[in-house]
């Protein structure tokens, strides 16, 4: 087991992040053969694969996320805490905090328009920490 | 690879169980790193992290999956086997069996308002097994 | 850790396969106590658990899914590429792209109604890769 962990820099408001250039520099290094699994800390923040190119990444995640679970719409979480990112928690807690990649030679067996994404769906920029774990 | 089952009571219909303090317990035993998958046997129930706090809890994560996969709409599945839980296995697929979460020193990494949690959308009232396996 | 592959064919556009038998297969041979990691390449479509049944394979998860995000609303995606399947690669980010899963003796440990399936929702006719590995 190998671990290694970094920071990602997002706008917030459903800003999607690509993490495979940064994922691919690590996993070079150690080699071999495994699964790699990524977990963002934190509970307004999700981890999926999707192609990363403007369209969905710029656009329609973004405007699907604000139809299904929109940020207008009343939650109650926002009552307890006085805040505004109901909407942040629902739409994370469906995308799921993390993903699991297999990898050979160092390298992950995504497809080729298949990225790892950190989608930060808080109301605000933040600096998230994704830990990653390589087992082989 | 070290394995522990354990088993959660809930009310059904969108229940949601914390299951952070009884793994916390079990991996203190455990100790150092690694990570930890969680899996509920069973297509009507799921697992993700939500802060556990009453209002996305007892309300919104509820009224979310409502909105999305209505209780009374219409399901095929429920005319092969002449029941009324057709809402509750698209509600899992989509939210998924299972959960992996990186720990350290015996301790999850998940956020201060991070809980894993099990979400049972069945009609009625269940004992859940919930399968938890340590890869270190 | 031991890695098998295997192909699957599908119909596309929310095309429901069911991975268990195939899967079981392998795990007979392989043995043991672990958990198996599922990964299908390619970002447009996604691989969870459900019941293996007529309504809700063929119907109610198709319809469930055009529900939410239509095949005929208007993507940036498919400004981008000039093609038809933005809705493919949203519904497949939603679901995922992999599932783990515990298994025992050679086993599966998941529930009577609860098979592995690979959704695919491309617009077309696909041969999936589906990468396997398993940690014990």
């Amino acid at each position: 087991m190998k671990r290694f962990t970094f920071e990602v820099y997002t706008e917030g408001n459903s800003d999607v992040q690509n993490l495979s250039p940064q994922v691919a520099k690590h996993l070079r290094k150690i080699g071999g053969d495994g699964i790699l699994h990524l977990f963002v800390v934190g509970s307004t923040a999700a981890i999926t694969t999707l192609e990363y190119e403007p369209g969905l990444v710029k656009h329609d995640l973004a405007a699907l996320m604000q139809k299904l679970i929109p940020d207008d719409a009343t939650y109650q979480h926002e009552q307890t805490w006085n805040d505004d990112n109901g909407h942040s928690h629902l739409r994370s807690a469906l995308l799921g905090p993390g993903v699991t990649i297999p990898f050979t030679d160092g390298k992950l067996l995504t497809g080729e328009y298949q990225q790892v994404v950190l989608v930060d769906f808080d109301t605000r920029p933040r600096k998230r920490v994704v830990i990653a774990t390589v087992l082989n």
